[in-house]
């Protein structure tokens, strides 16, 4: 076995806690870092506080490999988060002539550079740019910290940006069964295989599906022979009940 | 101006950081409580991990007036939140009565109260019962968490039962009539009940119980002269559709 590599997620914003925004970052991220062999092992959301968002940062670029953050690095006021790591990373904030250079392009002339949009090209000494392909204004790299704005589509393309230069583990594979009886119709039989198989992790969701309660088997692993058997044996349960 | 309530919530579940599943409780809970004068100061999401949980509840119900959590109460192997909670708060699970009988009643028969069916039926000491409209696994509260399932529609049953008592102002009563059809058939019927009665909260949530499509009909008001009426109006229609 390789090395394990893990992740957390900080998103940084008000308007999720204060449910006016629906959070569509954290399953994005979720997803690639799987694809990656990356594990996301904790989120936090949080709000645009300078003391609770630099203690977050701290606290957990110690614990992870990765640190992943969304929000707050747009040009207004509460846009706190550069400032705030830079002060977890005990740096602070320089104009960065790469994110100069392509704000200046975006915007088209020197004074069109006003001082919010200014301050979206500092970024902490230290810190490696993060492209924008959809506003110009980028996030940034610092340590094992990736910064990234808190707007989806955005958020997106720094992710997919970030990924092709992420060093990952072994793929996790994952089955997913469906089973169209109550949960508690599986459980024992579920425990019994993942007590047979503890390499492979088995979760199960219920959902109800056209009026129906039904469960998601979902079974998880690195290694491919382990998952099959384990989802021949899922299924032969599910297939007994009927 | 009065006391300033403060709440986390954690999401407890491999499926959300795995990227598997979109979180859409975070939103309703941040809503609910925002409608309620609670502020919501910080969301985590952690996995199905023993000794995570445990920290992280500790940390947080001492943080915060109200703790929130979602996900992991089923019947199956990787359902830990309960027994997790009752360690967190020095105590142990025991089966409530009023679980049991919940149970009992939707289950049918003590032999269709199988073992994975029974541990939906353990509360930690001192816990009292969330109600569950959908399918009658019950959630609790012990201390101050609030203790919810994962799966969306039910969760926003639990809700919408605890916000009613949060705020120490009227006590909120409720009512539950049980509707052997499907929801599409009193939708209408229900929507001009509850047009006459507006200080009666009326709440529809569809379950599949013994095999049948079904509808708990759950009516809340602190007027209890308008539940009673309303409650009666809900039946009268239950009854012409038979």
């Amino acid at each position: 076995m390789g090395k394990h590599y893990s992740a957390a997620m900080i998103v940084i914003g008000n308007e999720i806690l204060s449910g006016r925004t629906q959070d569509k970052n954290i399953n994005y991220v979720a997803n690639k870092l799987v694809e990656h062999g990356v594990s996301l092992k904790e989120v936090r959301i949080i709000p645009d506080v300078e003391d609770i968002i630099i203690e977050t940062i701290k606290t957990l670029k110690a614990q992870y490999d990765y640190i992943f953050t969304s929000g707050g690095i747009g040009p207004t006021h509460d846009d706190i988060t550069a400032e705030c790591i830079a002060k977890a990373c005990d740096t602070t904030l320089e104009l960065n002539q790469g994110a100069y250079d392509v704000l200046l392009t975006h915007y088209g002339s020197k004074e069109e550079l006003t001082e919010p949009r200014l301050k979206m090209a500092h970024i902490p000494i230290g810190g490696t740019m993060i492209p924008n392909p959809v506003s110009a204004a980028p996030g940034f790299i610092i340590e094992n910290i990736y910064v990234m704005a808190g707007v989806p589509r955005i958020m997106q393309a720094m992710m997919d940006h970030i990924v092709l230069g992420l060093e990952g583990g072994a793929v996790i594979e994952s089955r997913t069964v469906p089973c169209p009886y109550a949960e508690s119709k599986v459980a024992q039989g579920l425990g019994d295989i993942q007590n047979h198989y503890p390499q492979v992790d088995i979760g199960s969701y219920p959902h109800f599906q056209g009026g129906n309660l039904g469960v998601s088997v979902v079974l998880r692993s690195s290694d491919l022979v382990l998952l099959q058997k384990a989802e021949e044996e899922v299924k032969a349960l599910i297939a007994a009940i009927g």
